[in-house]
């Protein structure tokens, strides 16, 4: 390919962040086991205890409360679930609500049984549906149990911003814990576990600018935490055995802190997103951008255009050195009907495009993308043209 | 320190080998999700296959058998449960048993409640107790459900040779499963799923000279399959969700494949290890090498120093610049009693020292570490002569 190609797809993963390599690169090298007494072993131990700190305040916690895990899938795995224990003690959940909108990882319930999980509907921009929340609260005997909430921050398709702190506020007054799958969150808007009134947040590095292969669970404490779901040989405190992936938790580390960083970076990234919404609007004057009216990540825009499929849109602006996604890239090849366009009642039937973007591009690479957006619409328009003459 | 460290301890954790180090870089600078169908993702999908392959290959097994996870702590967790599935029917597990000297990430029993775990002892030596197998075997009701034996190929902190085919043998006689742990076996013994008769093996990245952070199931067909630990997008044929620890993945399939050509050189492994072995008991005729007349990993020697507590060996080894090991370095800081000693009806009071090798040592770095033995072992000598004057 002659022209250099046009990366648009960070909420899928976004690339390594230089910062990151070079702290990976520094661990690769350092022969120890975290675990062991000797010199490797402490010099290895420095690593973690580092990428914890830096971490930690990223989401404004104590160190004690991050807990790393081999990424969000693994902490929602990990979190949700009916057995906690306080201390020693056990307590028990009995219903899990989700949020329609949530990713596959949450929506698979972690250790909750299917009739456990109950789904809470959302607006037409795919905002939790609060009095619904409200209602299941209420309708719950907490004789049987705990009633947990599992809400994203933001969601990873369109990029709308859920109503934590209410959410949080009505959990609270029920005497429920509330788990935030806030993967998507980093560097993209201000973070704080507490502000959020949180329980426990789920994240991953890979779409912070760290490596694939690493996330982490946070706790608003170190008492109140969900049983083990990897056992063994007790790292993490117990809460996750299994030796520490050195490197990746290396570029984990680095990856937080510039995305604390990179905050100040957000209205630049904002302005873009919008530069490109306003040339994709003048170009295609039929396209609906979803979430558009609703609070959106900066970096975030998913769309339809009316007559073309998104998963031939999707290969059309690969062809042209684009890469974009049609929904969620969460499992091999499978590109299936977007659940998050459905719960929001919007027509799912052709999908949409999502386009994430990161603090790395410019406006030289959105009128190159519209460009290429032009050219596909324009084919689009055509072809749409012949179908209404025939 | 004006000399270079001496680092015998790759029975907790290989450096990594240059080849996997090279493989990690060149897939941590690839932008995309494998999951991803555009360009980028297509190009992380090809580095997870050819691991695959290449994992594969040093277990003479078709890739479809093999399932990443995130380290062997997670492979254990996930296949150790009662709940199996044959394509979609359940099948129930509903006795485990486990050798006493297996390592902590079997002993913690993965999904099984306690209850639904059966210890099986060893002989002096630390093999299994073959008879004590087939009498669990024979008192087991097959109506409850199946049996499960988990069984090291060898063991991390002796490196005795477990009677793996032997188990085999009796286990499917009355229609068990095996797993066998091999983490420790990769690059020191030649090693077949088939030939050993085992029906999941659990690997480990880290101790064959790849990452930390990785590692993998391999299962003897792609029907019967444990119920996923970890819920989602569906990666690795929804075995196990995530996104793929890309960089991890690629270093594990780089060190899987030198792990498979250094076999050439354990002879030579097991000869440095003999020399040291020799050159210690020269020293100290009174040392206690555990396990030393069995057939044991070429590159691992466990012994105790009578009067010398393993932990203050460790530490004066340490101070002189060799990294080695009291037990295994499994949990942060602990240095346990060695249940490995106890089961095998060995003193574990004072504990026992481990060494372990690499492919890279050679007889200079033997010399160096026999002066600091010798160095130990005279205060030693000086100080158990001093006590008995006394």
């Amino acid at each position: 390919m002659a022209r250099s190609r046009l990366y648009f797809d960070y909420n899928a993963t976004a690339p390594l962040l230089p910062v990151a390599r070079a702290a990976m690169i520094e661990a690769m090298d350092l022969p120890g086991n975290p675990s062991s007494v000797h010199g490797e072993g402490r010099s290895a131990r420095a690593i973690v205890s580092h990428a914890r700190d830096r971490v930690a305040r990223l989401l404004d916690v104590p160190a004690a409360q991050v807990s790393f895990t081999s990424g969000a899938a693994e902490a929602a795995s990990h979190v949700l679930t009916p057995d906690f224990r306080m201390g020693r003690a056990p307590v028990r959940v009995s219903l899990l609500l989700v949020c329609a909108v949530e990713h596959a990882v949450v929506h698979a319930g972690g250790r909750f049984a299917a009739d456990q999980i109950t789904v809470l509907g959302v607006d037409s921009d795919g905002r939790l549906d609060l009095a619904a929340l409200e209602a299941a609260l209420k309708a719950h005997d907490p004789a049987s149990g705990q009633v947990m909430l599992a809400l994203q921050v933001a969601n990873n398709e369109t990029g709308v911003v859920q109503p934590v702190r209410e959410a949080a506020a009505i959990v609270r007054a029920h005497h429920g814990l509330l788990v935030v799958d806030a993967v998507q969150a980093p560097g993209r808007m201000p973070l704080s576990l507490a502000e959020l009134g949180a329980d426990f947040m789920i994240l991953s590095a890979h779409k912070l600018g760290g490596p694939k292969g690493v996330g982490a669970l946070i706790s608003a404490g170190e008492t109140l935490m969900p049983a083990p779901l990897i056992t063994g040989g007790g790292q993490e405190k117990g809460h996750r055995s299994g030796t520490e992936n050195l490197a990746g938790i290396a570029g984990f580390g680095a990856a937080a802190e510039a995305a604390l960083g990179s905050l100040e970076q957000v209205a630049a990234l904002a302005r873009l997103r919008d530069t490109m919404e306003a040339g994709m609007r003048e170009a295609a004057p039929d396209i609906v951008i979803h979430s558009g009216n609703a609070e959106r990540l900066a970096n975030t825009s998913f769309f339809s255009l009316p007559g073309l499929k998104a998963e031939t849109a999707q290969i059309a602006f690969d062809m042209e050195g684009v890469a974009v996604s049609a929904g969620s890239a969460c499992s091999s090849g499978k590109i299936g009907e977007s659940h998050v366009l459905k719960a929001m009642g919007a027509d799912a039937g052709l999908g949409a495009i999502r386009i994430s973007l990161g603090h790395v591009h410019t406006d030289a690479e959105i009128d190159a993308f519209l460009e290429v957006f032009r050219r596909i619409n324009a084919r689009r328009v055509e072809r749409l043209g012949a179908e209404a003459a025939a």
